[in-house]
């Protein structure tokens, strides 16, 4: 038995990311009284999601991750609280800009750098025009309480992220997440299609997933939004363990066993029956092979 | 709209091919006379699953491609019907033997031949005695009701079967399907491990999704097995639109637009945002980059 404790949160953001960060760390401290080793907060959780329109202002709010504020403050809160915590934040790297993530071990080492792969770009997810896509690899973290594979957000769509992170032993996945209302396609709710794609993602890689998303109202100029908020933990058959509403601002736990889903992903077979010479066309956008 | 109205059918096996291929055929007739387009009759329906156990006998009920009874007779009855019939067989080629598969398209034409990729080899389950993992790439079938992506069970737990079908233009994924218990491990139950996958290949590729498993109790000399149907049909965003139960023979239906699915799968954007330069490690049995 290898029992971890794993928490997703979730909650609004507000202009005032003072009070984001300490709305944040009040997530956290609540988490880690309960229990949880293992605690997720959602995405760019220091501002509102500036994203959902293109402006040049939030561009200011990016550092480097030595100088992030965020980084700082929840790396110190780690080792405070003997918890593992990934840390999304807005990064700056010379002339570049990035969606990025750090991993905090239990004692507030930084033991994971992470930088989002897949960058979106749709009405009210203008991502495309604040980030470069990610050029670290896939981010597997080894920390005090598991390996834990890190994406962000729009990594979350595609299974190769998560094959990818699985292959590099990951023995957890996790999340952050801002996604909700289809600002020019109000009709439109993903939040079960989004839960699908990373059940899938647990119960295909035999791995428990934990994702946070991002809850509460915002408007940019022309564009608002609802995130839908729904944060949970999956098993590593994909089945749900614990959820959240999309509305209320706090955490959800579950326990998994790290080493049963370990005999689970060596017994039933699926990594030994992989034929990597017939995914060729894997490694292209259309299909063709490569070559 | 595009509307195609799917199939999935499930039932159990004897020792009768005769007695079989009646049922199966029933159950296409049933199917059919019900508006089904496309119907899917689960793997290896001709025979027990002999699988089982490994034993010489069962090589002898393996037939080449134009020889196999199941593929005329069934070719014969998508053409009488008007109905798009992926067709499950036991093939011999020349000295090799491979769990196979052809689509006899609505005139009846033989539009597609495919050999399972993935081979499992787990007590109960002895694929890798009888099988050659399939040399003949993934299969999308161009039939009068769409594009259909055809894996053979196992191929199911992969996320590469789907994403290689869908990267070369599936609009529909196809999995034909014997599975159930677990005769060394009695108390797994992985049915809805098993489901759950498939969502997410459903989801994370927006198309629909289509399984059709065995029922019944099934015994060989040594082992005996419980197969735990449960077939269905799934959306393009892993939702179950129709289930059957793990018991009764028959068959369920549900209609989809293949033109929705195709409008949500352009706009969404995760098949513009893959980064096929990142996923190297894929094309590796243990994640380490090839070259």
């Amino acid at each position: 038995m290898r029992p971890v404790t794993l928490a997703a949160t979730q909650m609004p953001c507000s202009p005032d990311s003072d009070a984001n960060i300490a709305r944040a760390e009040e997530l956290v401290r609540a988490a880690a009284a309960d229990g949880a080793e293992i605690i997720l907060l959602q995405e760019l959780f220091e501002t509102p999601y500036f994203c959902i329109e293109q402006h040049s202002g939030p561009f200011a709010l990016a550092q480097t991750r030595d100088d992030s504020r965020v980084v700082g403050h929840f790396a110190a809160l780690a080792r405070d609280l003997g918890v593992v915590l990934p840390i999304s934040f807005f990064e700056r790297a010379g002339p570049a800009f990035f969606n990025a993530l750090v991993v905090a071990d239990a004692d507030g080492t930084l033991v994971g750098h992470y930088r989002k792969t897949h960058i979106p770009q749709n009405p009210g997810y203008e991502e495309k025009y604040y980030f470069s896509p990610g050029d670290l690899g896939f981010l597997v973290a080894d920390t005090r309480f598991g390996r834990i594979g890190c994406g962000i957000c729009w990594d979350q769509w595609f299974p190769e992220t998560a094959r990818c992170l699985a292959l590099q032993g990951a023995e957890l996945l996790v999340f952050p997440t801002a996604i909700g209302s289809e600002p020019e396609d109000p009709g439109h709710d993903s939040a079960g299609h989004w839960r699908r794609v990373m059940q899938g993602h647990a119960a295909a890689n035999i791995v428990p997933l934990v994702a946070s998303n991002r809850i509460g109202h915002e408007a940019g100029a022309r564009l608002e939004m609802t995130f839908y908020g729904t944060s949970f933990i999956a098993d590593e058959t994909g089945a749900i363990l614990a959820e959240a509403d999309r509305e209320t601002a706090g955490h959800v736990l579950a326990t998994v066993d790290l080493d049963a889903a370990a005999r689970l992903r060596e017994s039933w077979g699926v990594f030994r029956d992989r034929r990597p010479g017939r995914y060729g066309a894997m490694t292209t956008l259309d299909g063709r092979l490569p070559g």
